[in-house]
């Protein structure tokens, strides 16, 4: 696939129906807006607040979908993950909802109130090193031992039709939108936006953001090249994964630009949204509010959407 | 006025009139719900948000009805009123709207973040002492001043009607709720509550909720005669008022009863809304929950609708 040459007609028809299995296990969630942000980035913005949505974060559409969407025996033999957060969340709980077994990989060091979740959702949890080698070989285990299906966090269709229900519910409720922005980590939510962007809204703009220290899909998108990431070290944890092949063709067809910030930037935008939107977001969810700040000349006047990806973050731990 | 004699048809034109000004210049706020807390309490709980309110809490209601329900020569002099929180930034960010002066009497040691953004929506700060005396002579001396017009808190019949416009929401959102659950402090929120459960869902319950610390609503309903709170210590600081004759009338006439809470129950309530609905709320807001969470089963299977009334709270001084 060459830049702009994605054929998007070729996913209606799926992301219609993954939007007709996450309509009836996830929440269509609210957009809400705040005069105080919008006088401070001199635009008009509203945020699609996927941290209302179940699990806390939009990962609950894509593995919902690439879970219901399987047959009764494929169900039967359960599902498996490696993800240290909020799709190790999703996959279990989508389990649950589906009455089978979840398997989810977690590296050792993971947030305790996430490992506690998955669980919580009755999901059986391996921690494995922090590293792909170990991560792979445990998967591999469990798959080998229960037939479990294996689901990765973005690089599978299922789920990228499935987060592409979010900015569709974001073009069903909101008309004449100039941009719609959203992280980048592993490129799945990226993906399904600009799915869903082509296909419901072709004349908005899609403007991804990520976090300085983790900015593999900026540079890889610049010389549109995939160059994964090499130990990245940022406060925004959902975004510390490299890019598939898959997501960054997504990528390079459908964005507009990559706007990366600093950690600083991305501390900031997150005590606004606590301050003046009173949502509990996490790290990641708060990159794109960063991005607009830092490049709020060139967003003046315009209608933009911030997907909020989620708010599962450790009370204790909070970073101002 | 004696227990359930209240002429609720006198108040229908002035919640019509209240709300049609609070459409103009708040928000309709959303209702948000969760399966989680759902699960903990075993019934159905609706979350009316009216932390996502302007100036992120339910009583920019009553100060916008009592600012812009007056005639042009009247606003022109300006508004002045003693509160510790979001009444004052109410009648502060409803001043601007209507184009004239606050003034607002605070006492010296209110929160940093609620006298900063009420000199940010462009009023005037008056410190006082912590005490009526100093409270009533400075809100006199502005008066004698300049000719502004004095609105209380709570006791004042524009400030209950605007409240009011609240529940009047709800009803017109949910059906057959059996309960609605409001926290007291000076009852304006109380007294609004009944109004509109009387008009548009009689056959709703109105609960109440407050403090252990400061149970003078609780202590004046039980003896059917008003008893004014003493040295009230507690975390929920917008409910350390006490009640007025008028509210206490209103709450005479339509409580069902009212469930007194310690402060470790506010706290485990206000994590629970910070972790499973992802919504910064100050403690004074989750005392509703914390009741609901108290009495437990005398809610079994009941559809409930909270008023979560506020999220202005310091980030930097949580309780947990």
């Amino acid at each position: 696939m060459v830049r702009g040459t994605l054929d998007i007609e070729a996913y209606r028809e799926k992301v219609e129906s993954a939007h007709n299995i996450v309509r009836k296990w996830a929440h269509n969630t609210p957009i809400l807006n705040s005069s105080a942000i919008n006088s401070i980035v001199g635009c008009e913005v509203y945020f699609k607040c996927e941290n209302f949505q179940k699990i806390g974060a939009f990962k609950m559409r894509g593995a919902v979908n690439a879970v219901m969407s399987c047959g009764i025996t494929q169900k039967e033999k359960g599902f498996v993950t490696h993800s240290s957060g909020n799709h190790a969340q999703a996959v279990a709980l989508s389990s649950k909802f589906a009455k089978t077994n979840a398997h989810i990989v977690m590296p050792k060091g993971a947030p305790k109130i996430k490992i506690n979740a998955v669980k919580g959702y009755g999901a059986q949890v391996y921690l494995c090193e922090n590293n792909e080698v170990s991560r792979v070989e445990t998967c591999d285990n469990i798959i080998k031992e229960t037939g479990a299906n294996f689901i990765h966090p973005y690089d599978n269709e299922k789920v990228i039709c499935g987060q592409a229900t979010c900015a569709k519910e974001i073009f069903e409720e909101l008309k004449e939108i100039n941009v719609i922005m959203c992280p980048v980590g592993g490129g799945g939510l990226a993906s399904g936006t600009i799915i869903s962007t082509k296909l419901y809204s072709p004349k908005t703009e899609v403007i991804l953001s990520e976090p300085l220290n983790a900015s593999d899909a900026h540079e890889s998108f610049l010389k549109k090249k995939l160059i994964p990431v090499v130990s990245p070290n940022t406060i925004a944890d959902g975004l510390k994964t490299s890019l598939s092949k898959r997501t960054f063709e997504f990528i390079l067809s459908g964005a507009k630009k990559i706007i990366t910030v600093s950690e600083e930037e991305i501390i900031f935008a997150m005590k606004l949204i606590w301050e003046r939107m009173k949502i509990v977001c996490e790290p990641s969810c708060a990159v794109p509010l960063a991005a607009l700040i830092k490049e709020k000349n060139k967003f003046y006047n315009k209608r933009v959407v911030i997907i909020l990806t989620g708010g599962n973050v450790d009370l204790k731990s909070l970073p101002f």
